[in-house]
């Protein structure tokens, strides 16, 4: 049985692998291959599990989890982040160590500079902005991508794969309806690209996907493949921008409860920034960062909107909770916290225990 | 020189050292003795800079930080963080291993397993909240302080050290006359639990100090000790509050630019969440999670306001510019970011490196 003493990362391997198999099933029933985002769960016995279900290909979000992944086993790996042309060594290590390996170009001169470094030849995806205003060409600019792809057929070691987007603005999103109306509007733009420019490269494909459109939508249609990376464990907000249910929800910190407040039903936990991040969602007008439930000796139970972390120092994390649930909790218990961000929540722990007490690796308890 | 490809934490070694340098002067003036707080550079490395101008006595922010400390040679420790009952194995140590550990207790089920567990004495403070509500007793509630006060003096292995807090309010300060006011106010109720107590307990002492109090106030009378913390590197939140100048902010991120758009003056940088934290400042009515500077050779410049981060994921960090800032900036720079939060910035980094490329040990790269 597991003995917690400090805040400790839960796995609920049930709940990811449902979810894991979940989204598996979603993606060969829309017909696109599923390449998952490692950067979620940044651990190589979690991306077993990816294995052991046919999964081959995956995504990271730079080059030195490339690295781990590579190093792992993993050889078809796409680095879902604009090229770091300062890490030349790396990448062309990896394009050695890689059966596969992808990156993503959005300038002339990344285009450039990468080819000039590499002895032995990759694949680019060009990154497109349909929508999310954080990277990449804006998707109705044929002509800058024209002018790019170009760039691309004169160098002699990239190998132009398609375009790549991430549909980043579905995470302001709230409910079916919204999340369906951005997956068309940045599944259109990036349709729109593909007719304008199969005939000249009649085997680009169409790389898309974030966790709520991935989880929510159905009709993917001319979209090659998915690249969702939250799900493998969702958290808060997933669930609030209507992507999972709460009893989805995969990972969890196991916080000791230090002290108590009954005048304002306050629990300090063992537990802060340091541990769950700063990431925060308002629910009913209250900014929260965590909900708080009970934790039993194999699982958590479901929690509920009234009992959350209403404030986060480094250490401290300030639970605000129901009356009942105050009146059953003594200093010295330990409660378990959902995160709103499940990514930074798991890359600020950097390993994750279940319920038997087995352990399981994160790149961060290698790198950086 | 130091060679960047990824993001790396800079330590300004010469603003560190006026940082510490000050404080120190500051506490002597005021007649207290520092017992820094060592949470925000979690490091021995730059520990050795207090304890080479005399600092003997730190404040740590948990058991574990406690431990690493101890082993690098520091013996008189507060661990300023209600005392985690289910650390009692850690806590047993610790109290063999220092010569001074210090622990803080809030209820009488603490005092009681805490002496329950002990096999040598070690010091306790009475935890007050003096305004933050984050943790502690309330400095008027007298009745409740002193029942746990007579319950400490039948414990066989504590020993009561005096009244401790952390006026952390002061981080809704915006300038001297607030931080004044707020520093004033809490003193002034800690004040009263001495006058309460003294004859009881003659050695009592009283410990306070968070930085912007300690940066700004001179009037200390009674405060037998202060335990600042953040002052070692300041930040853009402190900057803000009215703690420090830019000046003064001795860590920064030095980030690669991989991508430009020019038509909305911003950059991406390869620098995220899990690099600065998602601690977050509004200035001008706009949310920033940094400040963005120029970087030299051997320096960063000082930044303005115009140029900041303006949102952050994982990895990715979007830095919105001036037109002339934008303008000298191509892909494959590097450019610095000064943190919101310097703890939390070095928390994730867990390491340093100066500008001839020296490394600084920091705790994270142990534990966790």
């Amino acid at each position: 049985m597991l003995q917690i003493e400090t805040p400790t990362l839960l796995l609920d391997k049930t709940r990811c692998l449902r979810n894991i198999d979940n989204m598996i099933l979603r993606s060969t029933k829309a017909g696109c291959s599923l390449r998952p985002h490692f950067k979620t769960a940044q651990s190589l016995a979690i991306g077993k599990w990816f294995w052991e279900r046919g999964v081959r290909q995956i995504s990271v979000s730079s080059l030195q989890m490339a690295v781990y992944f590579a190093e792992g086993g993993w050889d078809d790996i796409t680095v879902a982040f604009p090229v770091n042309i300062l890490e030349g060594k790396r990448i062309k290590y990896l394009s050695q160590k890689c059966a596969k390996l992808q990156l993503l170009v959005e300038s002339s001169s990344d285009v450039e500079q990468l080819d000039n470094l590499l002895e032995k030849p990759l694949g680019v995806f060009i990154k497109i902005d349909s929508g999310s205003r954080r990277s990449g060409i804006a998707a109705h600019n044929f002509e800058a991508v024209e002018k790019l792809l170009e760039r691309i057929k004169i160098c002699k070691k990239l190998i132009f794969k398609g375009f790549l987007t991430h549909a980043g603005h579905s995470y302001k999103a709230r409910g079916t309806t919204e999340i369906l109306a951005i997956q068309q509007q940045s599944i259109g733009l990036m349709r729109n690209l593909k007719s304008r420019f199969i005939k000249d490269c009649p085997s680009l494909i169409l790389s898309a996907g974030d966790t709520p459109c991935c989880s929510v939508a159905d009709d993917w249609a001319e979209i090659d493949e998915l690249r969702p990376g939250n799900f493998t464990f969702y958290d808060v907000m997933q669930w609030q921008i209507g992507s999972c249910s709460l009893d989805d929800i995969a990972i969890a910190t196991a916080c000791p409860v230090v002290a108590k407040h009954p005048e304002r039903l306050e629990l300090v936990l063992y537990g802060g920034a340091v541990h769950l991040s700063k990431d925060s969602i308002v629910i009913n007008g209250q900014t929260i960062f965590g909900l708080v439930a009970k934790l039993g000796k194999d699982a958590w139970e479901l929690p509920d909107v009234n009992n959350y972390l209403r404030g986060l120092s480094q250490e401290h994390g300030i639970a605000k909770l129901s009356q009942s649930f105050f009146d059953e909790v003594v200093v010295g218990d330990v409660l378990a916290i959902l995160p709103v961000h499940s990514c930074l929540n798991a890359d600020l722990m950097r390993a994750y225990r279940d319920f038997e007490g087995r352990s399981y690796d994160h790149f961060g308890s290698y790198f950086r």
